[in-house]
C-alpha cells in the first residue's frame, strides 16, 4: 500500500445559521458541523467526494492531528495522495455528524437556551437529518454536486439516502458493508447497548454531565457488545482462540481468556473518547433508517429517483451487515435497470473489513471513482 | 404430539454427606441436590435416564408443580408417558446443578461456617464437578449405570463428560445443540454478560444478598443478550420483523420495536427467578469446559475412553452452537470408530430449537433410546 499521508489536518467549522428542521419535528435554530478536507476543490467544483462516517467515527478520516500524532484518521489507508480515494484528484470532505461528540453540535454541546449541556434534551436525529445537514455544508463549500458520496456501515446508509432524496446532487454512490435497513437482530443488539447505558445509575436520564457523572460501565458494555458484532466468529478464533492470559484457569472472575482482555480494553478506551448520548442517538438513527418504508416496503420503488452510479461492496464474513443484505440494494437497483457494480470481497475480518486496506477492495473503489459520471444517457 | 403429562411432581432432596472435592481445589464438605424423577426404576435398575440441564434450566424438566400449575417443566414436550423420553419405559432423573439457584446448594445457599449466604465465597464449579455430583446422586438412587445421559447445550457438555470420564456408568449419550468447547465468540458473549452483572452497583462484589440488593439491571442485560444468541436472525425477523409497537416512530427511548419489548420482558422475567451469582458461575463452567485440553487439543484422543453409543443432534439455524461444532464431536468419534448417529435438523428457531417439539428430532431421540445398549462387541 501507498503510505502517503495527507499530513497534518486542521479541522474546520461550519456554523449553519439557518438551522435545521428535524425528522422528529423539533428544530435546531443553529448548529455547527466540524469537518476536515483533503486535497483541493477544482475550479469546476466537480471533484468533491463526501465521506460519511459510521457509528463511532468522526470527521477525522485521514491524516494526522499534529506532527507527532501516531494515530492517523480512521480511513487513512484509503484516503491520501495516490490512495484509493486519491487526494491528488479528489477534494475529500468528512464531517462529524450532527449529534456527534467530536465537535459538531450534539448532546454534550451547550444548549443556547439554558447555557447547559443539551443532555437528554438533544433531539433524536435521523440519517435523513444528517444528509440534510451535509447538504448545507456542501452549499457552504460551493459544491453543487458531489462526484461521489462514500460510506461504510451507517455511512453507507447516508450515501444511500443521498442517492434517493438528492439525486441531482450526487454522481456516484459507494455503499460498503451496509444494508437498506437494520435486521431485527441488529435492532436487538442496539437495544441491549441502549439498555446498558440507560440502566447505568450514572446515566441520570441523559443528564449525566449536569451531574458531573459519566455512565462508564454502560457505555463500556455497549462498546464490548459492538465489538463482537464487528468481528467474525472465525476472525475472533484466529485472533484470540481460547488463549489464557496466565496460561491456566484462575477459577475467579479476573480476565482469563485473551478475548476478555481485548474486549475490556476496547470498552475502556471507548469510554474515554465517546459520549454516551451520542451512542444512543446513533443506534436510534440506525434502527430508524428504512427508505423503503416510504414506498410500502418496496425498496426498488424507493430507489427509483436515484440517478447516480452505484458501487456496493460487502465482505464475506460480515454477519452484522451480511452480503445478503447488501444484495438487497443491488437487486433493487438492478430491478430498476440502474447502474450498479457489486463486489463481495473475501475477508475473515467481519464487519471491520470495511476499514481495512484490502487490496482488491481499494482497487475497485479507486476504479469506480474513475467511471464516467453519468449513469443514464 | 402426545399431550400426556407425568402429572404433579414433588422435588426430592439428596444430601451428599461425603461432600465433593472441586476442580478449583476447594471442597464442599456437604451439599444438597434437588431433583425430580419421572417413571419407575425397574428391578434391574437398568432403565434410568439422566437429563442434564442447560444454563438457565433446573431440575423441573417435566410435569407440574401443583394441580393448578399452568406451566409445565422445561422439557415437558419430550418427557412423559408415550413421549420421546417415555416415562412408561424409562426412569427419568433430573437434578438442579450444584451452584444452581433452584434448590441445590449454590451461591444463595447458607454457608455453614458463617450462617450467611455464600455469595462471592461460593466456589466456581465445572462441568466435571457437576458430573461427579450427579454420579453421587446415581449411587444414592441405586443406579450403577445410566441407560442414557441426555443433555442440550451446556447439558450436552455434561453428557459428553459422562461418556469420557465415566464410560462404565453410561450406555447411551445424547448430545443436542452443543459443542466440545466454546468458541471465542461464545466466550466473548459470556464475558459481556458477566461484566453486565458485575458492574451493576447492586452486585456488591457478589455479596448482594447480604446487602439486601439484587443486580437486577445487570442480570436483565445478560439475559437479553442471551436471548439474541438463542434465536436465529431469520427466526427473529419472522417473529418480530421491524414491527413498531405503537405503529409509528416515537423519537424517544421508550420501547418502539416489538423485539425490544420481547427482550425487555424476557429480561425482567428472568431477574425474578434466577440468581446472578449462579448465572456467572454457569457461564464460567461453559467457558472452562474443554475435554480435549487434557489430550493436547486432540478431541478424538479425549473421546477414546468412551464406550457409550452416541446420538448427536444439531439445528440448522443454531449459530450459538452451530452444526459445524456438533460435527467436531461426531468427526472425533468416527475417527475412533465409535458408535455415533448424527442428525442436523432443519429448524428456523436457532439454539432454542433443542427445547422445541420438532417431530423428527423427538422421533430420532425416541428411536435412539431403544437401540441396543452395547456399542462395542
Amino acid at each position: 500500500m501507498d503510505s502517503a499521508s495527507v499530513g497534518v489536518v486542521t479541522p474546520q467549522q461550519f456554523v449553519c445559521e439557518t438551522g435545521i428542521d428535524l425528522a422528529c419535528g423539533q428544530r435546531l435554530d443553529q448548529y455547527t458541523l466540524v469537518y476536515e478536507t483533503y486535497g483541493a476543490l477544482n475550479a469546476a467544483a466537480d471533484n468533491a467526494v463526501l465521506i460519511c462516517h459510521a457509528l463511532s467515527g468522526d470527521h477525522h478520516a485521514a491524516g494526522l492531528r499534529s506532527a507527532d500524532d501516531s494515530k492517523p484518521g480512521w480511513w487513512d489507508n484509503a484516503i491520501g495522495p495516490g490512495k484509493a480515494i486519491d487526494t491528488n484528484r479528489w477534494f475529500v470532505v468528512c464531517a462529524n455528524n450532527l449529534g456527534g461528540c467530536a465537535g459538531s453540535t450534539g448532546p454534550a454541546s451547550t444548549k443556547p437556551a439554558t447555557g447547559k449541556p443539551f443532555g437528554r434534551d438533544f433531539p433524536l436525529v435521523t440519517v435523513e437529518d444528517w444528509v440534510d445537514s451535509q447538504a448545507a455544508l456542501a452549499q457552504h463549500l460551493g459544491i453543487g454536486r458531489w462526484a461521489a458520496v462514500v460510506g461504510g456501515s451507517l455511512g453507507g446508509m447516508q450515501a444511500l439516502d443521498w442517492a434517493i432524496r438528492r439525486p441531482a446532487q450526487v454522481q456516484r454512490v459507494v455503499i460498503v458493508a451496509a444494508a437498506p435497513r437494520l435486521s431485527t437482530q441488529n435492532i436487538a443488539f442496539n437495544e441491549i447497548a441502549r439498555q446498558a447505558i440507560r440502566s447505568d445509575p450514572d446515566f441520570h436520564d441523559g443528564d449525566y454531565l449536569a451531574h458531573n457523572a459519566i455512565p462508564r460501565h454502560g457505555l463500556k458494555l455497549a462498546r464490548m457488545l459492538g465489538h463482537i458484532t464487528y468481528l467474525s466468529g472465525d476472525g475472533m478464533r484466529n485472533k484470540f482462540g481460547r488463549e489464557l492470559r496466565e496460561g491456566k484457569l484462575s477459577f475467579n472472575f479476573d480476565v482469563e481468556f485473551q478475548v476478555e482482555s481485548y474486549l475490556r480494553y476496547q470498552g475502556e478506551a471507548f469510554v474515554n473518547r465517546f459520549d454516551a448520548n451520542t451512542y444512543l442517538l446513533m443506534t436510534k438513527a440506525l434502527d430508524y433508517f428504512d427508505p423503503a418504508a416510504r414506498t410500502g416496503g418496496d425498496l426498488a420503488a424507493a430507489l427509483k429517483p436515484a440517478s447516480a452510479r452505484f458501487f456496493v461492496a460487502a465482505f464475506s464474513s460480515d454477519w452484522r451487515f451480511a452480503p445478503t443484505r447488501s444484495r438487497e440494494i443491488v437487486d433493487a437497483l438492478m430491478a430498476n435497470g440502474q447502474a450498479v457494480s457489486y463486489a463481495e470481497i473475501e475477508s475473515p475480518h467481519g464487519h471491520d473489513a470495511f476499514l481495512m486496506p484490502i487490496e482488491p477492495y481499494h482497487q475497485m473503489l479507486r476504479d469506480f471513482l474513475q467511471t464516467p459520471a453519468e449513469a443514464r444517457a
